[in-house]
């Protein structure tokens, strides 16, 4: 299957410092493009050290709006619809005040129990905000992976003002239908906010032709930009000048350097800015990007779903009798580019693949309470290699009790 | 005055690529020093690029409240009063926000026209956003340079909720009495915060004993942390948990890595986080801070003090017979570290310093509307040379008018 893998090649555009290192967590942070190197380094020594602050006239300060017009090719979006700026919790945070201000006589937010709590939280806060009197109502989940499309809709109605989704699923990569939801958002007068953090170039994602209003997304994980990088938003052209951010900064006005002492905003995307952007956080992004166009996101995603259909085939033969169940749709158009596994000893599990001392070969998942196993698949340098590998590995330490030597006591993070 | 300047080896610690290039808008981008580099590079291709998704429990989780507690020796705070997140005027905003909503029955905000553009915006969209039911009060400036004492305190009264200022004003170098100011919000039962993007590194700074509520402030001008490196906050110890932040992002949960579905927030200056930080950009202030804790804020000052009274006597000297007028505080105590010259060319003059080819020497500066010439002084690698020849070129370019080969229309940024 590696030999006949069109986008093999791109594996060799990425540091693969240790090969007997099975990285699935590209999902959570992207692995280092090579190019990254050179340019970071072009980026600090040569721009930063030598340039000083001219930099900005060099065309820095169109990074924001530059970048965002790439990553609007991987998200079927105009180039003038996108913005790369702040964390993703804080333009969910703009567009989700902006999006309800919008419609002051509505007071319902819809979203689910599988969203990414950061998403719930911020629109918890947001409910504080605005006085307590918005409900936020969050459709559950039958099977504990996936949301209904019944579900959903029968939770929006003409109160609603916001339907707040996260597009891929953080744990169990369940993946919504976004034009039907969309659809259903906008028959009901709501405005539609997608996270896109888990599927942008993962998936193919058409914002344009579902309509969606706004949504934001994450460039650390699938677009490889580093940790932590900026984020981005998406905000339609027919709504830019309608919708106004609650965070008003400079670089959102019209004429920054006019330094107004009145705020007029931008009459464009830039009006989701804020301040001076982390420059060397998005330069790296910058790098990074165009792997992905040049890859094309068609093909990502078919190599995605094969290797995905791959890890269940090989899961459902050698893990399931083991006591793992599946914890993502097996169904392949309803999932992203992860698969949870999950298995009552899950934590310990992943312990024993990360900490196993040499000759094993060492595989980093993720784990996501209670009990899943996250194993990320990044087209651009995952092999079927590396699953069978990791796959098997993951069966030696579940039939043999290795992970019984690892402390169920949780480390911070991974 | 060089060969006598006690910190004069600290300019060794940064890339200073051409010698005949004076950079005077540290205060606006810091140069990069030379330490930088290696960090970045471990940073990216170690950190990285090898260790991957490990990075986080290798420390990187707790890199924004580690370098907020090295902050905090520049400012007078405690080491668990200060964290380094998101853009200066997003924290602004929270901070501002949760300040508001701490004083429900108050109406009043109070600032001055000296103030930087960004921090009025956002107290704007936060009227607007809360309501519309606050004032916002601009305290006005006699003579264009600075506030009046007394017209800031009459300014100041019962209805007062927030007294929101920068500390060092961007276009004049104006410094209010920190100590003086917060006394008088607090007699008023306001809370006081400082934005001391202008100061931090610059100026000592006494938060705790000034009793000082609330602040943020820049990194990447005297901190040298890189082009939009993350800004931070302090919010003093006892305000942490009475104070409520509007966005509830997942890293200022108690327990991010729980992902419960509701929002509880830390309990320390943790809940003042949002999202994941922009890490390459934070690394780089890391990489810079102990460059300044070295130095040691008094002898900073000390220095600055020193070039920015020698630098306007060579203005009065030279170019007050050309001109030009002080655009600054004539009195240290109430000064920064830049000094503002306004000239009505003032425009063509920087364009003139920038640009002119060799051999002129060329000096970097920045322009402020409407006529501001902001000469940066950052003492740990400005000379007393640099400043002599400076304002040498500044009176050539005056007396040979030769700002009239550079046109009036403006370029973006500098």
């Amino acid at each position: 299957m590696d030999a006949q893998d069109a986008l093999a090649s791109f594996r060799d555009e990425f540091i693969i410092a240790d090969p007997d290192l099975i990285y699935l967590d590209g999902n959570s942070l992207g692995r280092l493009p090579k190019r990254t190197i050179a340019f970071m380094r072009s980026a600090i020594e040569e721009q930063w050290g030598e340039r000083l602050i001219r930099i900005w006239n060099d065309g820095w300060m169109q990074t924001p709006t530059r970048l965002g017009a790439k990553i609007a090719h991987l998200i079927g979006a105009g180039e003038d619809e996108v913005v790369v700026t702040d964390a993703t919790t804080v333009n969910l945070f703009k567009l989700a005040v902006a999006a309800l201000r919008a419609r002051p006589q509505r007071r319902k937010i819809v979203s689910d129990v599988l969203n990414f709590p950061s998403d719930l939280y911020v629109l918890q806060g947001i409910i504080e905000l605005l006085g307590g009197e918005h409900d936020l109502v969050l459709v559950p989940s039958r099977d504990g992976i996936s949301i209904a499309p019944g579900d959903l809709e029968a939770a929006i109605d003409s109160q609603t003002a916001l339907v707040s989704l996260t597009h891929v699923a953080f744990k169990s990569a369940f993946m919504y239908d976004m034009a039907r939801v969309t659809a259903s958002a906008h028959q009901a007068g709501a405005f539609m906010l997608w996270d896109l953090s888990h599927s942008v170039g993962a998936v193919p994602i058409d914002l344009n032709s579902s309509n969606v209003d706004l949504a934001v997304g994450c460039t650390y994980k699938y677009l490889n930009g580093g940790p932590g990088s900026p984020a981005f938003l998406y905000a339609r052209k027919d709504l830019q000048t309608q919708l106004k951010p609650p965070i008003w900064g400079w670089l959102a006005a019209d004429n920054p350097f006019a330094f107004d002492l009145d705020f007029t905003p931008s009459p464009d995307i830039s009006r989701f800015k804020v301040g001076a952007p982390p420059m060397l956080s998005m330069k790296a992004v910058e790098a990074s990007i165009d792997l992905l166009l040049q890859a094309g996101i068609e093909c990502l995603r078919e190599k995605s779903a094969r290797q995905s259909e791959y890890l269940i085939y090989l899961a459902d033969e050698w893990l399931a009798p083991l006591g793992f169940t599946l914890g993502t749709p097996r169904h392949v158009e309803r999932r992203g580019s992860h698969v949870s596994l999950r298995h009552k000893e899950g934590y310990r599990i992943c312990r024993a693949l990360i900490e196993s001392p040499p000759p094993a070969v060492k595989v980093i998942p993720d784990f996501r309470e209670p009990d899943n196993i996250r194993l990320g698949i990044t087209p651009l340098y995952t092999t079927y290699t590396e699953i069978h590998r990791a796959l098997d590995r993951i069966r030696e330490i579940a039939a043999r009790e290795i992970y019984t030597r690892y402390p169920h006591e949780r480390l911070d993070v991974t």
